[in-house]
């Protein structure tokens, strides 16, 4: 797989040019089944036109200039339908403007080639959706596995090498999946960092954006240009310097998929041996987030409610998937004093989880699981509810806390499934969690454990 | 003025009914000018008739039921349209669900009298309103002074007695400063403890709601129905145990008009022999805010653009409040990479001022001056903006920062206009904020300062 620094590489040394770099990326894209729910396709070929109008003239607006990647159906891309994976938006208008990210990736010449499917609405951690099918990996495996959601079809663009980078949404967990089950980096960032104007809402107080690519150098180099600089300005720490905090609450679960907890524990010792101060502990915080999630309600399905009522019980809401509507009902006309609780306690939480960490990165897996066969879930729509939350139940953790995190491959199991490690930093902290997952790439790939 | 508890009481201890507080509350918002975008005279009359009927069977939902209020046309009320104060919208289709703060406040009985005046999209902080007129206060002055912005309405509303509480927004001091300027008790909350579903959306990193009403109790007890509490959870706490923080680089600005300067010393002078622990000290984090601001830009000026460029920008962008159009345009073409250092500058900056406070509560102006006279502001949109921005320019702090703040009346000038201290914790401490100025308004009355 080649990566967005190498293609701003080989552009730089003039191997490429923008027209060659979309010419290839529109036939893989027409090539793959259900990754796309639209394809920009004159929009892509005008703006490489440009750019290697640019290139050749040596006025490149950055080093990325020209580069294409795929931009998840819920952001606003001016002149195309955002759909939000729901057949209700079919008659949508027109968006009239770019979503702030995707003008900021623009400025600097960046190229959307396509607009990504996912869950209905972004709304389950899956990727199942009945309305424009659902993408596949092109891993080789006894059945075919569910992407993971609710960004499928950007996890699957960058999978199966049609773009190097895609942007997602994450509300729950639904960049840190689809990464951890399709072996890529997913950087979830603190709901702030990016400006969320064109991106269609699904729980405000959770909504965050992010990237998906191969490496974590290039997680940064997009995290920079979508807040519109040219270079980056997070650069690797010194590994010695780091404290984690692998969660034993969390890892010694008897529910983890053996290889995801071994894959775990190698890629920290790993670490460890390198000189990062590993320290394996329970972390009260977090046992007290899943009770909050577990007994009182998740925020985010409440706030979903609000938002989305109106279409589920509207004229169009019969044809919208009906998992997605089964669980978006769960929470109609909840107390809102039992939101309230939520919201005060989450707060005592994020306070809370400073404290425990003091400035430590928390470790756990990003799944339990490696990535379920689609097929049962198709029919089986209580199958579907149990896997749905145990695959959701790691990444709503940072979530409700608005923790930054980043879904790092950590090896595959038996059958050639990846499997992934998560790790997290308070709200806010995000430029320090990039730095120490710059430090953990460079140690990993000297160490060989990511071919 | 007869505040929410007061009605309450008087409801419990059966002085009046649901049917008589709605049939006064119709006739007094038919004698005000401007006050009301719409009135929902139905569903009041309506409700009120349910109401009645359960205090007679002592079947009442809250000890509120059946209370009126005002709420600021930026909130949908379901079978209204929620105009945001444009002239754009006044074809836009009818909202089909309550905004979730009036869903909790109507599970508790209470009865949304009508919808507000606001400044256009809700963007100025001085309250004029070219299409739906400017609602003034019955305060008997030289000549008409602004209401304050942009929840206008919404203050003059309760200033006039029409109703004991309003619900207003707050990006950069809605709330705070027409309650300054009416001699009312605003709150507006840290961004994340409202549901804000159903709110027109306007910088969605800083829009927060709160209420409006005559005492900091019903502000307590507001913001608990607002979130389903029947009783409210926060109590005062001794005045004896709280620090505050008089921020001197604030009270020190020669620009403070002197009554705005000496009332707020008196009330410090006042808690302080009243057991508080005072402190005036210049407060780090407040300069290097206001700096930021002045310097690189205003974040809520960014996220709003993206969100009101289509409008502006549109066929319908010409009919709009030229002096809102200005300030919108002011940011168009903005590079993204000054939003970045916006956004993690003001990360470092809330980290700053949570060390710096340390548990104390930040003390200023809410505003500089009192009301300005309305009449020059009219035609010299130059003087507008000038005086504008003057308004804004201390709750401004707080927005960017998600501190929660209490606006409360501080005294009156020579001519009888308000004036007004506001009191700040940092992001999340709304329950601490909240608390003290229970006990601060306790002292206060204590000692008949505000008759």
């Amino acid at each position: 797989m080649i990566t967005m620094l190498q293609t701003a590489e080989r552009l730089r040394n003039g191997l490429t040019t923008p027209d060659q770099l979309i010419e290839s990326a529109l036939a893989a894209a027409k090539g793959s089944e259900h990754v796309f729910i639209s394809v920009l396709e004159q929009r892509a070929i005008n703006d490489a036109k440009a750019s290697t109008g640019r290139w050749y003239r040596g006025a490149q607006l950055s080093p990325f200039d020209g580069i294409p990647y795929a931009v998840k159906d819920l952001l606003d891309v001016a002149g195309s339908r955002t759909t939000a994976g729901s057949i209700t938006r079919a008659d949508a208008p027109m968006a009239v403007e770019d979503a702030a990210v995707i003008a900021a990736l623009s400025a600097l010449g960046m190229i959307p080639l396509g607009k990504t499917n996912l869950t209905e609405f972004a709304y389950s951690g899956l990727g199942l959706n009945p309305h424009f099918g659902t993408p596949t990996s092109d891993v080789a495996v006894d059945e075919s596995r569910v992407p993971g959601g609710s960004s499928s079809g950007s996890a699957i663009a960058v999978q199966r090498g049609i773009v190097s980078s895609a942007i997602g949404t994450d509300t729950a967990g639904s960049i840190r999946i689809p990464a951890a089950f399709n072996g890529l980096v997913g950087y979830k960032a603190s709901t702030d960092r990016y400006g969320l104007a064109g991106v269609h809402p699904l729980a405000v107080t959770l909504d965050s954006l992010g990237p998906f690519a191969h490496t974590v150098a290039d997680c940064v180099a997009l995290d920079a240009a979508m807040r519109g600089f040219k270079v980056a300005a997070v650069t690797p720490v010194n590994l010695a310097g780091l404290r984690f905090v692998v969660d034993d609450g969390v890892i010694s679960d008897p529910e983890l998929q053996p290889a995801v907890q071994q894959n775990l524990l190698s890629m920290m010792a790993l670490l460890s041996a390198a000189g990062a101060q590993v320290e394996r502990r329970p972390v009260v915080a977090v046992a007290r987030t899943r009770e909050l999630i577990a007994r009182t309600g998740w925020l985010g399905a409440i706030e979903a409610w609000r938002f989305l009522a109106p279409v589920v019980e509207g004229p169009q809401g019969p044809r919208m998937d009906r998992r997605v509507q089964a669980r978006l009902r769960s929470v109609k006309g909840i107390d809102p004093a039992v939101e309230a609780r939520i919201r005060s306690r989450r707060r005592e939480l994020m306070a809370a989880i400073e404290l425990e960490l003091n400035g430590a990165i928390l470790v756990m897996p990003t799944v339990k699981h490696v990535a379920p066969p689609m097929e049962p879930l198709r029919s089986d729509d209580a199958l579907f509810a149990a896997v749905n939350l145990e695959t959701l139940s790691l990444t709503m953790i940072g979530s409700l806390l608005d923790m930054p995190g980043v879904a790092i491959p950590s090896g595959k199991d038996s059958v050639g499934l990846s499997t992934s490690t998560l790790f997290s930093t308070t709200q806010g902290r995000d430029d320090q969690l990039l730095s120490a997952c710059l430090a953990i790439e460079a140690t990993l790939r000297a160490a060989d454990l990511r071919t």
